[in-house]
């Protein structure tokens, strides 16, 4: 991985995805004392970032291999963005999820023309389901964030965020699995010569903070964050990266998300899901030590259940 | 007022206001089978197009008038947008409202230094409460519709929706006061030689509607539909200009109403108010008539109280 790559797998998704726009707001600045640019993912394809990283993974594939289909296991946006990127280039996605996830996930999955795979609802059977697939159909494996080419296609957010505002010296993201985390901190590293890049993560859900801090991947011994995009863990492919080029996760209270969120959705009137407020979250409990910086925050979705919200 | 005259209050007012994005969604094109672009006044300062018309309003009047300040009765919108273009613009802000008007409401109005007049939540109570102010402190009263430099700020909205898709066909606009849908006819008339313009409105409070049938102004029995910003009539100022530019009002159920609201914050990830979502509902409503076209619709506003909302 390097700049060049980064730059070549940016020109290659740019048919798949929307150049998101970057929004701000005067009373966000005024409140944190910050200029504060949102790089707004939920307007992207399906509703997040994680469109990027699946258009280029299944590009990075030959022929043969697209032939045979992509395989993964996830009931958040990666299925989703999996199946439309796949349904885009003709290629058939196989989506392991758990039995009991929502219907709204599944339908979503359905209206992307997913094939979707039941299974347990443990990391065990997912895996064991997917691997399955991968076995009978050919099909290659994708990850939904520990994958070289998931992680350069995630980073190209960054890229476009740092085109548009060069002058950031701060871009915060959430971190679950670590892919955007990990694409953010290449794109940052390559594109900027000042701009720092900092986790934020439910203290629910701590194992990136954690990690960081005693330099091996560690778990959550719980899924207990309204974040649902954030119960993941880093892998062996991003955390080195994040390892390398990542100084600081803040965490942030189940009270501070929710707050975040609908002070983005009060004055920024977007809709975001509470993933990305963990984001905001971050930079709005320690704004003190960001005073008049340029900050660049990923708004990394916006697919919520309107029907089960928090306020 | 004449195409000159819109051209000059754009340009006077424009320090004051956003221009506001344009959206557009695949899924919501496939849904209704045209081309639909959505003017997003939610992101209006204030979150609401009536910026447009109270900037105007105030910028419309002598140094010895503003040196008395202005004075209204809304609990809406209007109240927050007159507070705000006053303070811009140095100008006190007398603003009436009712004793049991939401507290959201007055401390919105309150964040932009207007002065709260309360009185009692009837139509009587709130003409006299502002002839009082208008009287005693010699300022100008201005009314949230029904008048004609408020009229020609709103129509700004659809001007620069028409400079950036010229080939529009037809704009929607909710209907509440007239303000916005006689200042939007008036932009389509003078800057487009095709664009039609409709307004919406909720069955429930159809005066519009019955306005136009019968070619005089009527009024409505009572105020019950979620589309708070509709409750209100027409008056002498804008109904001549819609009797001469507006052909049509399409009425829409507040089951319809809220349907259309949850697909665009879902599909669109956008806070509408529920008042936006009539103009959508009709076009949904009645897609079948709009087959193909190139249709604009004014997103009003997205000022919604998100521990309220209908779903």
């Amino acid at each position: 991985m390097n700049k060049e790559t980064l730059i070549q797998v940016h020109d290659k998704v740019k048919p798949y995805i929307h150049r998101t726009p970057v929004l701000s707001s005067e009373l966000i600045n005024e409140i944190t004392g910050c200029k504060v640019f949102f790089k707004c993912e939920n307007f992207q394809k399906m509703g997040a970032f994680k469109m990027r990283g699946a258009a280029n993974a299944i590009l990075s594939l030959s022929e043969e291999q697209r032939n045979c289909g992509v395989v993964t296991h996830s009931s958040g946006n990666f299925a989703q963005a999996l199946s439309l990127a796949a349904t885009k280039m003709n290629v058939k996605a196989y989506i392991v999820m758990p039995k009991n996830a929502p219907q709204v996930k599944k339908d979503a999955v359905k209206n992307y023309k997913g094939e979707i795979i039941e299974c347990e609802s443990n990391l065990k059977a997912r895996e064991a389901a997917a691997e399955k697939i991968r076995i009978e159909k050919n099909a290659t494996f994708i990850h939904p964030s520990n994958d070289d080419q998931v992680i350069l296609g995630q980073g190209t957010s960054a890229k476009e965020l740092l085109e548009d505002y060069p002058d950031l010296e701060v871009i915060f993201t959430p971190v679950g699995g670590g892919g955007l985390l990990a694409g953010t901190a290449l794109s940052a590293n390559y594109f900027s010569d000042k701009c720092e890049v900092i986790g934020a993560e439910p203290e629910n859900v701590d194992d990136a903070y954690r990690s960081l801090k005693s330099g091996k991947i560690v778990f959550n011994d719980n899924s207990n964050t309204i974040a649902d995009g954030l119960r993941t863990f880093l892998g062996d492919r991003n955390f080195p990266i994040i390892l390398a080029h990542v100084k600081t996760i803040i965490r942030v209270s189940e009270d501070e998300i929710i707050n975040a969120m609908k002070l983005i959705w009060e004055r920024m009137k977007i809709v975001v899901e509470p993933s990305s407020a963990v984001a905001f979250a971050a930079l709005l409990k320690e704004k003190n030590n960001f005073k008049n910086k340029n900050i660049g925050i990923i708004i990394s979705g916006g697919n919520v259940d309107l029907n089960n919200l928090p306020f």
